[in-house]
Parts: structure tokens; C-alpha cells; sequence
């Protein structure tokens, strides 16, 4: 069974969520079934792991610990998520996957990558996504988008990120580069400044070619509209 | 500087957690200061951590997100307890460490011992203990002590283990006797049963070599107390 399995990453403020919902309009407008999900915290375990990921406390992790928290979560995602849903020829679409942990805990924190690959090898399986959009912001004015949605509002304040320095920032952009360097087809930096639906377009552009799914093979759903992008539903 | 690395291990009901302030009595009887600790749950984070291993919940981990869990908790204990502890001179006391993912999530629930062993290289960033002191009973009798242990109040209700099938405990008894005979040196079998000080003084004979700290090597203390063995102060 024909599946489809994208990613969507980038730093802070660059528009994941706003995307991620665009992508899945525009994905169930050619006729597939669209399961949107997110690391950390794409499953009930995971919910909880990440509340250890995201917020500040005493006795924050170790960047080691960092890494295996997130490892575990995947896990669990990976297995009770990502598989069963392409299993059954979803398009599975996931707010950050393994290049954020190479790009924040291998680029960012400076953990060894070959180390961050290994553990990401074990909690994936090996699954790697069909494509994955990097939505590319610079960290101040992912800073500022940040801020100004707190002011709104219109999610959770999560101060552990929030508090890194833009340095840390930068390293992490430099890294989602060079995963993009290493992978070209698999992995397309988009520019993510402009209004969601000019973002929108570029994204679509990107993985377009992945949803036009053949007539004959998915019976009762004909051939795909030709030429709908994303838009809300 | 000395330090001593001493871990105990074994099912549930062997008794783990008296005989740690037995031992950790007996090792403060010849001059040395101990820090007693466990896995998972050693640490604050790991507090939180052990929440989401013992309790059963709608949404249990997978055995590769438990071993990743286990992990995350070992990799910040390691780093925010034991070495800061070994590198002062402590004597440093776990309850539980690597030897129990192995026995646990590789022969207990049949994880690869590849894996299990590379994520535990990983976290411990390959520290071993100086000697660990294995608690072995019958599953049955270890069921039936945890059983009365709860009827008395004496400890919290961790259901996901108690839950499981006495196979699966076979499996894990299995396990520790394996890892035993591939590290005899640094691993020891000890029978758990009896009373409390009976097999106390099992345990101290098993570990009394490492804690003859030489009076040269640590002014102001003087030569070890020859003879005292674990006794509760």
C-alpha cells in the first residue's frame, strides 16, 4: 500500500504548526487521508516525556539525558503512530522528527554526531521520512514571531527554548543546512518569512510530486485533482 | 582519589532497598562516607522518569522506548550523582544500574543484547561498578514478599511490575545468572533468603574487600576497623 511519510522542521517562531495544518488541507484535498502529528509529544507517553523536555525545572536534563528523552519518545512514536498509520497508506505529517534531534542535540549542544546518529538509527528503526521541509527563519525573527504569539496568547510558553541564546540558534540553522547538504533529495530548506499562505506555497512546491497518486492504484478515489495546493478547510 | 562503585540488583521482593542501608551502614562503619541511590529515580528527573515506568497507564512504553527511558535516567544519574559522588571519594551504593536493563529489557522482555548493551555503553558512558552484588530469590517468594510488603504499607504499589507473569521473572533470574558468568570478578550471586542480617552478612562478605581503605592512603581516618561487618546505626 502506497503511504506517505513528510516532515516538517525548523527553528523557533518558523511557522510549524500554522504549516503543518496547511499541508493537511492541501494533502486531503488530492484524496488521502492525513494523520498530523508531532515530536516530542505526538503520543500520551510522549505528551509527558516532552513536559520533561520543555519546561525548566531544577534539575534540567544532561544534554545526554536530553538526547535519550527524546530517543524514547520517538520510540514510542515511531512504533504506536508513524508505522500503524502508514501501515494502513496514510500521509503521515510530523511536526520534527530525527534531523531536529542531530540539528538542537548534535549541531546545538554539541553532542557528537555520531553518537545522535546512532541513537536515532535504534529509535527509528531506520524509518526515514519520503521528504522533509525545513521551514528556514533567521533566530531573531524567530524570536520575535515567538514572542509576539506568547503575547497572543496562542500557545504554551515554553521557556527552556525560549531561554537559549540565539547563538545556540544559529548553530542549530547551520545544522538543518547541513542535514539538507547530506540528503538534497530527501530534504528541502524553505524560506519561511512572508505570510503563511506565501510559506504555504513554497512547501507545497516541495513535496507536491509525492501526493499525485495514481487512479488505479487507490480505486474509488480517480485521479488527483490536478493543481490544488494547500489551503484551509 | 578512592572511590568505591557498588551496586545491588535482583527481582522484586529480594530485598534491595534494606539491604542497601545495611550495607551503606556497614560501609560508614569503616570510614567511609556513602551515598546511597537507585535507578531508575535517583534524581529529581529521574523522579519523574520512574513515574512513567512503574505505573500503568493507557499508554505503556514500547520495549525499546522503556529501554530508552531506563536509559535517559541512567545518562543524568551517572552524570549528576554517581561520578560527582565516585569523583569526592564516596562510596557510591545504587540500587539497580545497567546489569538490570540487561537482565530486564534483553533477557526479560527479549530486546537484542546488542542493543540493550550499546544504549547502556552509551549511558553509563562506560562506567562499571566495582563489584555487584546480585540478590537472588525464587520469583515466587519475591512475588509473595512484595505482596506483604504492600498488605503492611511499607512501600508504594508499582503495578506495572508486579503485573507481570512469574515466566517473565524466570526470564530476568535468567538473565542476572548470565551476566554473573560472564563477569564473575565484578558480579556476585548471593542468596536472598532468610532473614535480613543473615543475608547482610552474605552481602559484606562478597564486597568487604573493596572498602579496606589502607590508613596511608586516607589521613586523619587511620586503619579500617578489621572485622566490623554491616550493622544498622
Amino acid at each position: 500500500m502506497r503511504a506517505v511519510f513528510v516532515t516538517l522542521e525548523g527553528g523557533e517562531g518558523a511557522g510549524k504548526t500554522t504549516q503543518l495544518a496547511l499541508l493537511a488541507a492541501g494533502v486531503e484535498g488530492r484524496g488521502w487521508v492525513a494523520v498530523t502529528t508531532r515530536e516530542p509529544g505526538g503520543t500520551p507517553l510522549g505528551a509527558r516525556v516532552r513536559e520533561l523536555l520543555v519546561r525548566l525545572g531544577g534539575d534540567p536534563p544532561t544534554p545526554l539525558a536530553e538526547l535519550l528523552l527524546y530517543a524514547a519518545d520517538r520510540a514510542h512514536h515511531v512504533e504506536t503512530v508513524i508505522r500503524p498509520g502508514l501501515a494502513v497508506g496514510r500521509a503521515v505529517l510530523c511536526d520534527r522528527y530525527a534531523d531536529a534531534t542531530e540539528a538542537y542535540q548534535g549541531y546545538g549542544r554539541g553532542l557528537p554526531l555520531a553518537v545522535v546518529r546512532e541513537v536515532n538509527r535504534l529509535a527509528t528503526g531506520g524509518l526515514r521520512p519520503h521528504r522533509t521541509v525545513v521551514l528556514d527563519l533567521s533566530p531573531e525573527e524567530g524570536v520575535r514571531r515567538s514572542l509576539e504569539r506568547q503575547r497572543c496568547g496562542g500557545g504554551p510558553r515554553e521557556e527552556r527554548f525560549e531561554a537559549e541564546a540565539v547563538a545556540f540558534h544559529e548553530r542549530v540553522r547551520a545544522g538543518y543546512r547541513a542535514v539538507a547538504r547530506e540528503d538534497p533529495e530527501r530534504v528541502r530548506i524553505v524560506d519561511a518569512s512572508g505570510t503563511p499562505v506565501a510559506v504555504a506555497e513554497r512547501v507545497w512546491a516541495e513535496v507536491e510530486d509525492l501526493f499525485a497518486r495514481p487512479g488505479g492504484l487507490c480505486p474509488g478515489l480517480g485521479a488527483p485533482d490536478a493543481g490544488s495546493g494547500p489551503s484551509p478547510r
